[in-house]
């Protein structure tokens, strides 16, 4: 039996406080289950050097751990002088993920920043940032929109993230801290409303994995982010109406 | 008048949530207005090597804002590869105030780290941090003593911190921001629940400052510092007999 | 037509050449297509702090690329005063992708260090990383057998990998760097001789893509790792048999 | 009884020579006790990027001891490769006095860096800084106006600072190592030619102290900080005198 | 007798690959005995900060060796987030070298870095960097001359570099790292075509060396450099007329 | 004709204050013209970790300069967070020349550390340091002697160094700034007290230089070198014998 006495199919409870931080452009706390991130939009009307004079807009994530979040302490990276390897792949990961659904022309000549602070760590702190982020940029960028910044809304399709994994023989989805560090493979998997793969990571560095188990996991990930976006759609309200628009016409 | 109606000797509205983070010793979220601490306080049963083989304990601090606490986004001191001098002396000042009240051979060969996270910052982030990092590190000190591994309770006295200074020519109270930036003479100051100074750092930046003015704003803080160590009280509860039993103890 | 004429379905020609660095226990030149990569592997009667008194041994990974390797020179990390993300990424997926084949108990309590040079870059420097590395660790692994300091040859199995994407709708197999920077998704898979999975990365930035194209995108990948592998084969000679030996003793 | 004989409220020996280094515009060796640095300060006809265009100068210091300058050799900064929480504090105290007697827009958009550097420690280092560069400082400023740059002398009022303690029960003006280190409370007061407080940081690291014990540790200090300024009158001669004409006009 | 029953007076056998790294403008491998070293030569259409609006270019080179060059394995500096001393003095001496014998003002406001990275190392792995720079080079500004935007070749004269040390009582030319290791005075030496010093770098940690023993090893480098730029010539060909023609220039 | 009226074959004018900071071991201020360096010796009871447990002492340097030793001010290392190249090799330079003249065996496991910080800059700096830190050096070790703490007096013998360089067309010896910053070729010699060499370091960075120009600057650096010792003589009184004494035996 897992802890609280959901299935393997089933995600642990979720909830997302729109308008967490103040001043922020836009912000949420989101919690699953005891996975707690605080996700801020910043919108800043410049974009990175690499990205100038190309008419375009850039988004970007930065991703961590306060010390405490964790069992044991961890060191801070400030004070290491440097970003461990982990903090840059996931960083990485949770820009590439949401860029995939904005239209960066669309967005206009700036930057929109998410950072991802986990507060408490139990597992699945990298898909719950994208799952929160989505909906602090959506705010954002809700407000470039209300500011009549923005001749055509940004966001194509909405964005979650899930975890999923094999424990003993047995597929689960939305693995906490204890059932991810005895999992033989490990996969975490970003998709959009409609069903389509962002990114796909599985590692199987236990033991490697075979066709049919990625198949159980995949199927697993793609109706727990069904349920994610649900909650997203929620607590977006309207703004979840204009994604859905924008969406149905870029498909028409 | 000062924003939310308060006069100048007044504090702003303070709250403090125990146990906030599930994973540490000891914690809460402070808020003191629109400012927002978690302080958690993390045991270890080690010191740093130039405390070892004494028979004492030792007490620190790590002080950072997440990069949205403020107006403006402040880039992390962990990507910048190293923390700035504002920072530095901050966490100095923490720590150092906090082992003023605590006996280090009575809390053994072992080390607290309070970690103070600004997740929302409105002025007083310094002096919010010492006033909740008192209440974390109490919390951590008195589950050590339930465990039966202290003989002797550590915390001499409570410990709070405030900020006065001087707008125009007025005296006041605990700034928020938009005070602090237009302060000409800005004060820290930390005491005890007996009234003593642990710390008095004032400066007149914009202009220096006169015998009467710093009398006034040292008069201010006691009175608000007072107010503060009720209200840790309440929270600490019976940790707060405890400790004013070990005053008590002490100074017979 | 893709670049030298090849199909989609086709692995641009590869050649390893053996013990190409005279001080290494084991090393390779690798080349696939224009990019080639020197592997070299460093056997150290040590393990890292956090693996010692397991009985266990441990592999590891470092990447770098030399500065002219690319078409626009690239700045050294060295110089620069830190890995980058995109290194860090990179080093951890390698080290990863090798443990998953090595049995650390059968290693003993030693490590394997792989270093894979870029020379000359043209896409495909991690996947070819990690076909070379192999090799490298293999001729390694077998002088510690040579040398009697081995119970049980510690390699359950072969290991390559290669990129895979699709460019337009097309689906291509090992693509080269202009092909990679034009493609709608990038995937890399790390494969054993067995056919199973040890890592999968896909990444739909310019677009999502659909359960469809993953599928195809897998048949690919399976089918270059397959021809990888009968290549690492000949050049180990009898140390393939050994992992082949190994393998059926693991499985039976 | 003290070291060298001196009452409670006596100052040690203090020295300034002048023009100590040839190629700064302005520069002493200030010796107190044995506590010896030198002063730089340097004139930039530039400014730091967040003061640009406001017509305004800038004051800055930076403070370094040299390696033997104690009594058990300290590593370099610059070979542990970042500076340290002391450094940073002292140097931000450093700039911070020296500002708070500057008209900013009277230097006009010029930068004045003030490099205080001990060659030899004996207690006291950060206040005999700040004492030695005021005089450096204003070297520099009577060759800006010797070479007609400023239409108006810029500073306005002496400046100086000394630490006071409490040494078991009693309070002693200027500490030497030895007693710094044996201080229940330790304060430093920078103060101006006027009488008045620039800055006031005092610490009961030990135990806390009393607002009887402050009001005779700023007495002390008062005393102190008088005596020092005629000292840096007496070296600055007729620059003295223009910097008493300022505050004469100011205040009328 | 020496290793390969060399004489004293014998270089090791060098190899001179030209055109090794297709991206880059020039490149070289180069082998002397088992050191081999990658020179590449990279032309940026742009000077350093300190060179700019001067009308001259900037020769410059970075040094390094790839870990596993040596017996035993050495960590990346890119790994350690900084660069040795040894490194920088090679650098710094690699760029000094090449420069004397470039006219920069017929170079133009463009810039070469020549990287010299040692994928191999035997002993003299910085003569030989400085030895293969010189051709990586001369391909580098070859081309620019082709492509019509040079107005006047720009390499005044050839350059090539040994070293010789004294071994117990006897000096040898083309110490490999078994003798180096025993060399009591160990000295680089780098000459141009003409036979005139550029640098001489003699060093005897071990014990001092006398007048005559310096002549002795100044004598044999010169046999070695000279045999050295016979060997270049004959890889760049028509190139290397180019260069005596601009020397007979120069010097009529 | 040279400032100062000197001729080419005349040193500046050289002075050397023993004893200079009160806490080290042995410690000088030298100055040879305006340059002016403090030189310290630190000795500790134990050695750097490649050298342990093999009964032999070690000697090392390190270098620096005040901020403003400079006509320009430059930045501080420390702040920088690294060092650079040229301290780098300096202090190479520095420690191998006094390990020269240094039995480390009969210095036993304990190490010397020099510190040469230069207080202001004409030129010379770094042979100015060779010199003066062999003083601080011998002070240093005398004390040992007198400790009773080495049963045999480890300096060899004396060490001094000087530059030259080739103003023109005419050789010259020490130059200060200007002429060093107009010299065609610049050479710095590091000579022990029988007249053999320690360290060569020549660089034609402007043009190359003959063989004729090599003996005439030698030549120059010999009689410069010897007039030095005798003032390292003068001042070293009483130790200056026992070195030529451990010069004696050991020659004998």
């Amino acid at each position: 039996m897992r802890i609280g006495g959901r299935t393997n199919q089933e995600l642990r409870p979720m909830k997302i406080t729109p308008h967490y931080i103040k001043h922020a452009e836009g912000s949420v706390l989101i919690e699953v289950g005891d996975t707690k991130v605080i996700c801020t939009a910043t919108i800043e009307e410049r974009v990175p050097p690499f990205m100038k004079g190309q008419g375009k807009g850039w988004v970007t994530a930065e991703y961590s751990m306060l010390p405490r979040a964790t069992q044991v302490r961890n060191q801070r990276e400030a004070a290491k002088g440097k970003l461990g390897g982990r903090t840059m792949e996931i960083q990485r990961l949770i820009g590439r993920a949401l860029r995939s659904v904005v239209n960066l022309e669309a967005l206009g000549e700036r930057s929109i920043t998410l950072d991802c602070d986990v507060i408490q760590a139990d597992g699945g702190t990298r898909t719950t940032s994208i799952t929160g982020a989505f909906v602090a940029m959506a705010f954002a960028i809700d407000k470039l929109a209300t500011d009549k910044k923005l001749s055509k809304f940004p966001i194509n399709d909405f964005l979650a993230s899930v975890s999923v994994g094999v424990i003993g023989q047995t597929p689960r989805l939305d693995l906490n801290y204890e059932e991810d560090s005895h999992a033989k493979v490990d996969m975490n998997v970003v998709m959009t409303g409609q069903g389509q793969f962002v990114e796909i990571q599985g590692t199987g560095e236990d033991a490697p994995f075979s066709r049919k188990e990625l198949d159980e996991l995949l199927a697993l990930a793609e109706t727990g982010i069904h349920t994610m976006i649900e909650e997203q759609s929620n607590v977006l309200g309207p703004i979840a109406d204009r994604i859905r628009g924008v969406h149905h016409a870029a498909t028409k």
